[in-house]
């Protein structure tokens, strides 16, 4: 039987780096949206960021209040935008990179909100990313930055660096055997940092999976932050891998059992709720961490390929694959399709 | 998509026919048990039906009272023994031929019970086979027969013939659907038939299976019994037919879902529990016979292949194929790698 695969790219899914700032000389946007009149100024925001990002890349720009429900809440799905800035429509902007690595949030909670994303686990380059895109705005916008405080953001907690540093996990084995909540969670709060379920704030960790960023962003640098996040993310990951060996020596044949089973329902069902999905699915990727089935390959380059397929599975992201809306019962039909053609085509084989 | 299978043999699992005789000159077997000197007379009968049948086929002797709990459990799953056979296993025996398709029960209820049992449904032949061995052993054997009341039996219910003709019917659609409570146990009572669960008197109808058979035995002829059980298996059979198109035209997605994620199930999983196996197993009988799978064949061969899949997976059997017998967890873990690599073998594929 093969091994439990070792590398971080069975535990860290995606990086996600985010830097807040707002004008020196505009009102912050929660003010700007209680003024009849700011609206120009919020638009001349707008205009400044997309003209300074013109000779970065290709970039998509999205005005909110002219975005359809369908688009907008695809491109929530897809972690493109946030719910404040749908939030705050009538002002807020979102400029997007054709390969949606770069998104650049304006008027959501600050004047602008810079994220960069992508796969696997490398904090460093993530922020020589997203630091290179924050210089190529700066040399044209004046950001509000104060030599005591740092960049000034609208909410407190973002003060400072305006950095947040985040590390997608998949934590099955801690998660499902209380390693999560009961030494890794208090943990990461005394480190002054957080996991967040997969979906957001208030969502459950559906599909065993965790975002880890800090909370802090005031009285540490960025190197601070980088460093404390990098190090809370080496120990998690490698307590991870330690309890998916004892979770398989321990589990038998019915934890094989389970994510067997995972695998032939996902290649085999004709309707495929999300929950359910994201559950299968989580097992199913445990499975080929665990080496009860494998790809052949030696990397775990199914791990960001099951990634792609969880982002390509919600609603809004179905409807936009399908060409128009579908009813939910057609939606689950569209998945189970989808799922099956997807992920028997990666040719998995059980060990 | 492909349509369903209109041909009785996707309805009509196999077929079985049995006489019970007794001799002229022994008391019957529950007064041979009351009285222990009557171990001679029993014995008796043993040998001169084992020396009648030597002529005809290849016989193994079982005395009941030789045979392991082991061996025994395995002839009871194979339907070769009953449990009054066992029950009695002071003074009874069976005769059993090397395919076993003819089984002879000695010292049961009766002196003898002679069995026939075959593949699919065709009581002319089933009956054919059993009177051909009936007239071999009456040939030494002078069996009890009164002109009025025809073969005498140790219980009334099997006086005048002797005969039970049985047929085994998948009938999935009629019993889901509740036409097999309302409409067909009713009429089957009103013509002296009945339909049993097809793991014996008192189961309930596990797999979707159905035995049909005729409980009068005295006052109709053998022709009268093979008829009135001939037309009640065809009016099942069609009504079963028609059932299993409503149920596909109304069932839609929802039911191909179930069915394809029983196939997914038993090709995947790890662990197999007895009753959950049967079920599943229904469900990928059912999605066969809907034309959701195939097997690329013309025929319904995958019937008879399914049934002896099922008799293989039952508890004593399993112990029979591992050679050794297995805890239950085992048992769970050998069912399915049996089950997974049979179906896998049979080369489906979803429609």
């Amino acid at each position: 039987m093969s091994a439990v695969r070792e590398s971080f790219e069975s535990v860290a899914v995606s990086t996600r780096m985010r830097l807040a700032r707002n004008f020196a000389d505009y009102p912050f946007p929660g003010r700007l949206l209680q003024d009849a009149h700011a609206e120009e100024q919020a638009q001349e925001i707008v205009r400044l960021i997309a003209a300074a990002l013109a000779g970065v890349d290709e970039f998509t720009l999205y005005e909110m209040k002219n975005v359809s429900p369908e688009r907008t809440a695809l491109l929530l799905e897809r972690n493109l935008i946030s719910r404040d800035l749908v939030r705050n429509r009538r002002i807020s902007a979102a400029l997007i990179s054709s390969d949606e690595i770069i998104s650049v949030m304006l008027n959501e909670e600050d004047h602008v909100r810079e994220q960069y994303f992508m796969h696997g686990f490398d904090l460093p380059r993530a922020y020589e990313r997203i630091t290179g895109l924050d210089d190529a705005i700066s040399e044209s916008v004046p950001f509000a930055f104060d030599e005591q405080f740092g960049y000034l953001t609208a909410c407190p907690t973002n003060l400072g660096t305006g950095l947040r540093a985040s590390v997608m996990l998949f934590l099955p084995a801690v998660s499902r055997r209380g390693v999560m909540t009961r030494t890794i969670v208090p943990e990461l709060l005394r480190l002054g940092l957080t996991a967040r379920g997969a979906y957001g704030e208030g969502s459950g960790a559906e599909g065993d999976l965790f975002q880890v960023s800090n909370e802090v962003t005031l009285g540490v640098s960025e190197e601070q932050i980088l460093s404390i996040v990098g190090k809370a993310v080496d120990s998690i990951v490698q307590m991870e891998l330690l309890e998916r060996c004892r979770m398989k020596a321990e589990g038998g044949i019915a934890l094989r059992d389970k994510l067997c089973r995972a695998y032939g329902v996902l290649t085999n069902c004709r309707l495929l709720e999300e929950h359910e999905f994201l559950r299968r699915l989580a097992d199913l990727r445990l499975g080929l961490a665990l080496g009860y089935f494998t790809d052949g390959e030696e990397g775990d380059e199914w791990m960001n390929e099951l990634d792609e397929l969880a982002v390509a599975m919600r609603p809004a992201n179905i409807n936009r694959l399908n060409g128009a809306p579908l009813e939910a019962q057609e939606q689950n039909a569209y998945r189970a399709e989808y799922v099956r053609t997807a992920i028997c085509a990666m040719k998995l084989s059980a060990d």
